[in-house]
């Protein structure tokens, strides 16, 4: 790729997705200037402290103001007002994208408030930490990662996707393409399912009486401790993906809890066949993820070898 | 310590367990002889071939023959059994223990077994990855891990326990000591639960129709991944986990599914108040588990910096 893939593109929204994608497109020298916004002060201070942004806006639509891509990185609940917000400003030709971890409900919400002329091509890289906040961004974060890019409808401008998709590649990720609505049963299964899981089961461990705290974090290495990094994820943008992808997140709980009972009821009546045999069974996925190349099976859980 | 802190250890059962004691205990040396054996030959054979134990020998009461420490390193399962095996060959004295992740039902199938003059003293090292067999151990799995000791009842000799303390220390790990019951309901909160729901979701992936395994293998790093490494663990040391610590398992398995429901609830009628503090209050359980050194908050999750 020679030269930047958009002169000027604003980042509303300036926690870890929107820093990473900073540092990953300084890296990659993707953009020309990029221009950023975060509701807080306080955030806006750190970004011009600590030099996330060329030029950090105090409005949304000042930092949208001849942008040739703005990506909107606020919590799910907030892409609508965000998008009326920044209309006026957008100019002809532009490309409106959103980081959001649900994609039919953000179409709902932002697609009427743009004007003719402006493209929307959603996307959602699957890619985070439990960090949040404009400190926690770090270049690397997309590497070998997927951003699934998500074209609102039939009629987006071919050029417009592939355009994304080239900033996308050029900050480290494997672009895949889906619609909106069978990415959310997808994340449903891979993310937003688990989340919820390990949020119940974090709170379980925090009211036990009979077991103290300091108990369920001394011992937390027994396989505990995987469920708290996953549940210390941001309340806000948990919250709204789950009143966000409500239909399919409860589809995929229903069936958890149908199997959690068919489970407990085996270990209840001591059916340890049926026990070996789902355990064996779930083994072999495990495998196909390492295959895969998203995980190693490294004694130190191959954490450090992220980015080579 | 000076001199090793038992003459001969015997390890009956070679897998992630037993191994990992023979290089830890080599690495210290703190032992003087360590015999080993393994039911099957095949993992008899792949122990002489590299150097695991000083001598592997072909049953399990020859290994266990004049021993000062003989520790059964089977599946929970098992243990009866190979206690009424090795009893014949036990010296007065000796002491046996385990490292089993449940010890009310190990004390109540071993103990029974055991001659006049042998001391019992179970233990359970919190220590472990997704994979098993005797080529799987390293020595620093038990560095800054908790060991806990459960002695078999009130009666057991002081000594012969502060000596068990004394060879997991030596072999890096920090040592607690609690009663049985309470050792198992604390285990089923901290890791029997957990394991057993991430294997339930492991499961629901695996057989859901409209997502094809390989986007659910993609797309795992947006949180299932996490489950998987733990629902990737030996299925016959869980199954016999779960058979052995049915009464505390099922009863926080009751209690998750209390939570779960009460959280699916405030996802269907929208209370996003509920929701976002429940995550807020999980997400400071996760910092007290980064502040007492069980995990880290590097980006990398820091298992490379386990061993420092």
């Amino acid at each position: 790729m020679s030269g930047p893939v958009y002169e000027r593109v604003a980042l509303i929204g300036l926690g870890l997705i929107a820093s990473s994608m900073f540092w990953a497109m300084k890296r990659g020298g993707l953009a020309g200037e990029v221009t950023g916004y975060a509701r807080s002060e306080e955030t806006r201070d750190t970004a011009r402290r600590i030099g996330l942004c060329d030029r950090v806006c105090d409005s949304a639509a000042e930092a949208a103001e001849g942008a040739d891509l703005i990506v909107l990185c606020v919590p799910v609940g907030a892409m609508g007002a965000v998008a009326e917000e920044i209309a006026p400003a957008l100019k002809p030709g532009a490309t409106v994208s959103d980081v959001g971890s649900v994609k039919r409900s953000v179409i709902n919400a932002v697609a009427p408030h743009l004007p003719e002329g402006v493209h929307f091509v959603p996307a959602h890289p699957l890619a985070g930490t439990e960090h949040s906040g404009p400190e926690s961004g770090f270049a690397e974060l997309y590497d070998n990662r997927w951003c699934i890019v998500v074209p609102a409808d039939a009629d987006t401008d071919p050029e417009a996707v592939a355009r994304l998709r080239a900033l996308w590649e050029g900050m480290g990720a494997n672009v895949d393409e889906m619609d909106a609505d069978h990415h959310d049963l997808v994340l449903a299964v891979t993310s937003h399912a688990p989340h919820l899981i390990a949020y119940t089961m974090v709170g379980v461990a925090d009211h036990l009486r009979r077991v103290t705290e300091s108990e369920v974090i001394k011992y937390s290495a027994a396989g505990f401790r995987d469920f708290t990094r996953i549940a210390a994820s941001d309340p806000t943008m948990w919250r709204d993906v789950f009143l966000n992808n409500k239909e399919a997140t409860l589809d995929i709980l229903g069936r958890f809890t149908e199997e959690l009972f068919v489970l407990q009821r085996a270990i209840r009546m001591g059916d340890g066949d049926h026990l070996h045999e789902y355990f064996t069974r779930t083994r072999a996925i495990r495998r196909g993820i390492i295959e895969a190349g998203q995980d190693t099976e490294a004694p130190d859980f191959g954490r450090a070898a992220k980015t080579p």
